[in-house]
């Protein structure tokens, strides 16, 4: 069975993100859909460009990630479907998948343009149930790229915020908080070790100490630890960092050695 | 394999959308299971008919749609399973069927009334666990229809609020406002240009146009757009309709010609 | 196809569930997998153990349970994987799966050791998709458990609150609150007439007393019935019974013969 992923702003309270599954299930019955999230904060292409990022390889080979955040639904901007080495994307062409795809190898990009690969009469407002969902079904079916539309030659990137390295400091920024107030910068790590015991500076204050978990610290104390998603984080125990430290999207933030 | 969908005002806080789908799963394990929401705001009958109605012909046929908003539980209201021309509806006989049976060929009504498509020991306060899960698992492996329960004659519907037309003024009224603040009255269209151009008027104030989509306005203002539910919409762009209009379920709308 | 059900504190605002969700779909394909909740209130392990046994046995013979409130994640507390006569439990070692087990026959304890059960590279924050997920999915392809990790002999237990009897008076606590403000007991009934009449009482003051069903009142008043997850329940009909009786979690409840 294929898998189909679904990454929106759509939140779960109205049927939007049913009927996306119920046009998917017609087309292609034999069909594992996965939520990623349907909470990426409305309009807000960036966070639904780092959920992507952050999950997608963690699904089989073949599988199709869907990501619709969509301020612009219904304006001339493109629907589009890349593929990968190893997965196919789908959304509208403004960035929400650039920050998966600058990990990829880019084999095919299409425009979502056949009339076969979309419901009929598609309105102006909903293309994650018109397009984006019909497109991803039929992908996992098995289609002929050549069938989706005309081939593009690029698609909208969006910059992924630039970190700077000097000796043995580097500067980054927030880059997204997560629903225990976990603060998740912009700073990579190869290695488990590579930071540990490095300070977390914020204009001259030292927040925190790279450790290695969050149980390093007491209740209410901050810690910054080798995130799960590849970067640096902020915690605080059983706590929010985000409140606690007042830390918020695009804070920069400091990784200074031996503070 | 048989799709069963599931719409109800349980939230996804405790586990009981999880316990029905584990009670679907042990009679009936090739079954997609796929909620529409589970976020109708609580005993809101209306509310969920209406989700129900917006999303129910999007799945393939042969489809098992379950709606549970049951504020009678345990006491003497049927539960009901109804057979139509292309799909299965099972819920409590309260009307939160009746949105989408107005449009469906109903063929058969049965009371959900057999022991053997409930579960044992039946309480009073989680028939969606208790009965719709099982009677709707037993429905998706091909019961017949006989070993459900006697036949009914009708079902309680509720009135979908009527609109007027009067020359170029159509009178109607919100009745659905989504996650994004869009609002959804019942004024329906047959084609995109039906009503291009027309004026959305509340009282004596015109709040807006009927335009193509979203971005034909700027950010912040106000646009009318042929809805993807088949209905017109008051949106604001980047922004909440309901709050920035003042707008509530039961405010009358009304869209005249050229003004 | 077998069931892997989650029953979480992760939310489902980001990503972590999705990508729990990939881990094992790439591990095991053929798999269900079931959101229990994602709700359970951050670090409250007591909450999700009590979700979890509210419903792991509403699932089918063989069915892969697991369960991550983890507060103590990247520490020394180990991760457990327990097979009992109709199903696996796996999660922390911390009593979130304790409630659940209390009424099983444990026939194996496993520690997940194994590196060939877990993702490499695991982290110490995101166990949930390093080592549950996989461990799970490898479970449910049906792995000997002997490849999982060393024999246990004992895991750690979170104990029930408990009920004192004494003829016509049953002194219990609340130990749960649904999404509907119905305040959950930690007493149990064996038939649903064995406490028809008696009156719950907090303090000196009447509340309400055991009836039917929600229906047996009018709109606003308290009612007490037999819950569907087997306890005792406070409800208040179209209401809150936690908001209008001022009842929280441990607040302690009287059931009272006749008065």
């Amino acid at each position: 069975m294929k898998v189909i992923t679904l990454t929106t702003d759509f939140g779960v309270s109205d049927w939007f993100v049913g009927t996306m599954k119920g046009v998917i299930l017609k087309i292609s019955p034999n069909t594992q859909i996965v939520d990623i999230t349907h909470s990426v904060p409305s309009h807000d292409i960036r966070a639904g460009a780092f959920a992507l990022m952050c999950s997608y390889k963690y699904f089989p080979e073949g599988s199709v990630h869907v990501a619709v955040v969509d301020p612009e639904v219904g304006s001339k901007r493109l629907a589009i479907a890349i593929k990968t080495r190893h997965y196919w994307f789908v959304g509208p062409d403004n960035g929400v998948l650039s920050y998966a795809l600058q990990e990829q190898d880019v084999l095919d990009i299409r425009a979502i343009e056949n009339q076969k690969v979309r419901l009929e009469g598609v309105g102006s407002t909903f293309h994650g149930r018109d397009i984006f969902a019909p497109a991803a079904a039929h992908i996992a079916k098995g289609i002929n790229p050549e069938f989706i539309g005309r081939k593009l030659r690029s698609f909208v990137s969006l910059p992924f915020p630039e970190v700077s390295r000097r000796d043995n400091r580097i500067t980054g920024e927030v880059i997204y908080i997560d629903r225990f107030g976990n603060v998740i910068t912009n700073i990579k790590f190869s290695g488990m070790d590579e930071f540990y015991g490095w300070s977390v500076v914020v204009g001259r204050k030292k927040l925190a100490s790279v450790l290695g978990c969050y149980a390093d610290v007491r209740d209410g104390e901050a810690v910054a630890v080798c995130g799960s998603s590849g970067f640096i984080e902020v915690a605080v125990r059983n706590g929010s960092a985000a409140e606690k430290l007042n830390l918020k999207t695009g804070t920069k933030i400091q990784l200074i050695k031996g503070e």
